[in-house]
C-alpha cells in the first residue's frame, strides 16, 4: 500500500481530493450514522480500540518521523514535546475508546414529551449534530480523541490537526478507518481534511450548512480566531481567569485550604485560579498566613500595595496582571472594601469562566452568585471542580465560556441537537385560518 | 420635551450617541436586570401595558408621518401596508404584555441538579442571557414584542426596526421608557440602536462580549447576511420548504385532510406545506381525488409528468418549484417510486423545518423519522402543527432550523442560558495533582 494521503488512506488516482470533498464525504457518513444503533456505534469503538493496539508500531514510527522533521525545522522543545505520543499514551487511548463504549449513550433520549390536549403527541427527541469538524494543534493523542467522542454521539468527524503532526494523524487515522471497514458505521464517519495550510481551516470555517459546528482545541489565539472568522457554528471553550474571593464572613481556614487546591493542584489547566481578592476585614488575620503558604508552595504573588504591606516575598502587580491567565505558580492579588467592589473587579477582569467566595454568610453568598455573569459560581468551594468528571457529566469535551447552546462543563450532549416528533391521527389545526397577506 | 432621539428619549447635549454607547448602556442595564426579581419584571410588563395604552395617539400620529415620508420616497403599497399600526395592534400589544406578565417565569429554575458523592451541590440554574439584539424589517409591532419578550426574560433589549418605521418605533420606545422610571427594571435595557444606516447593523455584529445574541426578524435575505457576517452569535429562525409525503401504506382520507390543512390554513407562514410527494403505489387512488380538492382550495399545483397525468391543472414543475417556499396558494408535487426516494428528495430540497408522513405502517414512520435531519417531523399530523403554542411552549419567538442552541419552535427560554453553582463547605479537590506541563 503506498503512502497514503492525510485525508485518512483514499486512493482517488491522483485528483485532488479538497476540503469540500471531505466534508461531503462526512456528511453522507452522517446520514447513514444517523440511522445506527447505540450498540453498532459502541462496537465501532471497540473496534477502534483494538486496532489502536495493533497499529503502534505503525504510529511510533510516523510519530519519530514528525518529531525528525520538526527538530531539522528547528522548532523549540515545547513543540517536540506537544508532538510526542508515547506507547503508554496510545495504550490510554484505546483504554479511553473502550470505556467510552462501556458509557450511556448521549443520543436516542427523549429530552422533553407530552400529549397535547388534541391527543397530538409529542416528543423532543436527542439526535446527533451530524458533521463536527476539527481543528487542533500539536498533540497528535486529540486525532482518536475526538473521533471517539463524534462517533460515540453519533457524529461525523472532520478532523484538521496541525501540519508538524501530519504523519502521526495519517497513522492513526488509517488506523481508526481501517478498523470501522468491519462495522455498521461507515468509514467516511473519520475523516480527516486535506493538509493545505491555513487556507484549509479558512474553507472548512466557511461550509455552512456542510459542516454542523466546529470545536477548535487549543491556545486561545486559535479559539478566537475561529469564533471570529467561522460561518460554521463554533463550539468555544475558553480562556480560564478564575478568582477566589475571600469574604468578611469567611472561615479562614477553609479559605486557605480552598485556595491553595484552587492555585496549586493542577496550575496548568483552565479551572486553575488565577487571582486572589480578599475582603479588608480580613485581610490582616488572612493574608500573612496565605501569603506565607502560597510563597512555600512556589507560588509568585502579584500584589497591590495592600496586599505586599503582609509579606515581602509579593511582586507589584502591573495592570496587566488582573487580566492575565498565567496557568502555572503566579497569582496575582487584591485587597477590597466590600463583596461589591470585589464582584466590580470580576466583572471588569474576569473570563466568565469561573468564580468562587468563601463566605459563611448566606446573604454574601446569594449576592455573589446572582452578580456574575459566569459560566460557574463555586461557594466555599475550589474552582478545580469546574469539571465535567467532577460533576458527573461522564467524559467531557471542554469548558464553555459562550452562552449558547453550551454553557461550562460540557459532556457529551454538547454534540448532540433535538428534533420534534410529532404522532397524531389525521390532525389538523383547527381554528380559523388567517386571511392571505 | 424636544423630539427625542431614537434611542429612546435621551438628551446627551448633542453628543453623538453611538451604536457602541447603546450596547453599553443596555449591558449596564443588563447587570441590573440579572438581580430583578421575576415580579419586579412582570410589574415592569403590567407598566409598559398601561403606557402604550396611554399613548395611543402619540404613536399613531408618529406612525401618519412614516407612511407620509415613505409615501413621498414611493415605497410600494407592501412596504406602506407593512408599516401600518392600527390602534387595536396597539391595544393588542398592551394585552400581550399583560398576559405575559401572567406566564411563567422562564429564569430561575433549576435545569439539573445533584448531590456529588463528596457532598458537592451542583446546580445549574436558568438565567437571561444578557443583551439581545433584535434586528428586523418593516412592521414597528417588533418594537414592542421584543422588548416584552426580553425583558419577560430578564435580558436588555437593543432595537434596531427599519429606517422607515424610525418614528413610529422611537414613540412606542418612548412609551416604554418612560413607564420603566417607576419600576425596578432600569430605563436602558429597553434601546434604540441610533438609526445610522447600514453601518448601524454592521457594527452591533461585530460586539460580540457586549452584545450576547442577535435576533434577526424578517425575510431570509436579512436572516442569511447576519448569519454570515456577525460576529455575535445569532438565532436563526428559517425558511420553511416543507413537505407532505404520502406513503403506500397512508389512510387516504387522513391523508388529504392532512394535505389541505398543511397547505391552506395559513399559506403565509413558514409551517405552511410547499410540496407534496405521493408514493406510486396510492398516487392514481390519491391524486385525482387530492389535486380537484386543492383546485377548489384555489391551489396551482407545479406538478412532474406523473403528477400531470391525473388532472389537467396541474402547471408543469420547473426545476426551481421543488426548492420554494411560495408562501401563496402554491405547491409542487411528484410522484415517488418509494419511501426512500421521498426521503431523498427532501434531503435534497427541504429546509430542515418540518417535514410530515402520512402512513399507517410504523416501520415506515420510523425510517422516516430515523433518516430525516430536520427541526420537526410529523406522523400522520400537519405540518402546522410546528408551533411553538400548539406545542405548549407558551409565546413562541420563532422556529429555529439551526441545530445549536435552539431547533424548531422555541419558547422564551431560548433567551435563556444556564450557571453552574457548586454549594461546598470548604470543599477542595482530592487526587494528585498532575505534574507541571
Amino acid at each position: 500500500m503506498a503512502e497514503p494521503a492525510d485525508h485518512g488512506g483514499h486512493d482517488r488516482g491522483g485528483a485532488a481530493f479538497t476540503v469540500r470533498d471531505a466534508a461531503l464525504a462526512a456528511r453522507a457518513a452522517a446520514t447513514k450514522l444517523a440511522t445506527t444503533t447505540g450498540d453498532e456505534r459502541n462496537a465501532a469503538l471497540r473496534a477502534i480500540a483494538s486496532a489502536l493496539e495493533g497499529s503502534w508500531a505503525d504510529v511510533l514510527a510516523a510519530n519519530r518521523e514528525d518529531i525528525a522533521a520538526a527538530r531539522e525545522a528547528g522548532r523549540s522543545p515545547t513543540v517536540l514535546d506537544r508532538l510526542s505520543i508515547s506507547r503508554q499514551q496510545l495504550d490510554g487511548l484505546a483504554e479511553m475508546a473502550r470505556a467510552l463504549a462501556d458509557e450511556a449513550d448521549p443520543v436516542g433520549g427523549i429530552a422533553s414529551g407530552s400529549v397535547m390536549p388534541n391527543g397530538l403527541e409529542v416528543r423532543r427527541i436527542t439526535v446527533p449534530l451530524g458533521v463536527v469538524g476539527l481543528i487542533y494543534e500539536g498533540r497528535p493523542n486529540v486525532t482518536v480523541d475526538a473521533a471517539v467522542l463524534c462517533l460515540k454521539s453519533g457524529n461525523a468527524a472532520l478532523l484538521r490537526g496541525s501540519s508538524s503532526a501530519r504523519r502521526t494523524n495519517a497513522a492513526l487515522v488509517r488506523a481508526m478507518r481501517t478498523s470501522l471497514a468491519d462495522t455498521a458505521v461507515p468509514v467516511d464517519a473519520v475523516q480527516s481534511v486535506p493538509d493545505a495550510g491555513h487556507g484549509a481551516v479558512r474553507e472548512l470555517m466557511s461550509l455552512r450548512g456542510l459542516v454542523d459546528v466546529l470545536v477548535p482545541r487549543g491556545g486561545s489565539g486559535l479559539i478566537q480566531a475561529t469564533v471570529r472568522e467561522s460561518a460554521v457554528p463554533v463550539i468555544e471553550t475558553g480562556v480560564g481567569n478564575c478568582h477566589v474571593y475571600v469574604d468578611e464572613h469567611a472561615d479562614l481556614d477553609k479559605a486557605l485550604a480552598i485556595l491553595l487546591n484552587a492555585k496549586t493542584h493542577r496550575p496548568s489547566v483552565c479551572n486553575a485560579t488565577e487571582s486572589l481578592l480578599v475582603h479588608e476585614a480580613v485581610a490582616s488575620a488572612f493574608l500573612p498566613r496565605a501569603l506565607t503558604a502560597l510563597a512555600g508552595h512556589g507560588v509568585t504573588v502579584h500584589g497591590d500595595e495592600r496586599v505586599r504591606s503582609f509579606h515581602d516575598a509579593v511582586v507589584p502587580a502591573t495592570a496587566d496582571d488582573w487580566g492575565r491567565e498565567y496557568l502555572s505558580l503566579e497569582l496575582s492579588a487584591a485587597v477590597v472594601g466590600s463583596l461589591e467592589s470585589a464582584v466590580e473587579h470580576i466583572r471588569r477582569y474576569g473570563s466568565g469562566h469561573t468564580e468562587a467566595i468563601v463566605t459563611d454568610s448566606q446573604s454574601a453568598a446569594r449576592r455573589f452568585v446572582a452578580a456574575l455573569d459566569t459560566a460557574v459560581v463555586a461557594v466555599n468551594a475550589s474552582t478545580r471542580f469546574a469539571d465535567g468528571g467532577e460533576l458527573g457529566l461522564g467524559t467531557e469535551l471542554g469548558i464553555s465560556t459562550q452562552k449558547l447552546h453550551a454553557r461550562g462543563p460540557m459532556g457529551l450532549t454538547a454534540l448532540t441537537t433535538t428534533k420534534y416528533v410529532l404522532v397524531g391521527d389525521g390532525h389538523i389545526r383547527g381554528g380559523a385560518a388567517a386571511p392571505m397577506p
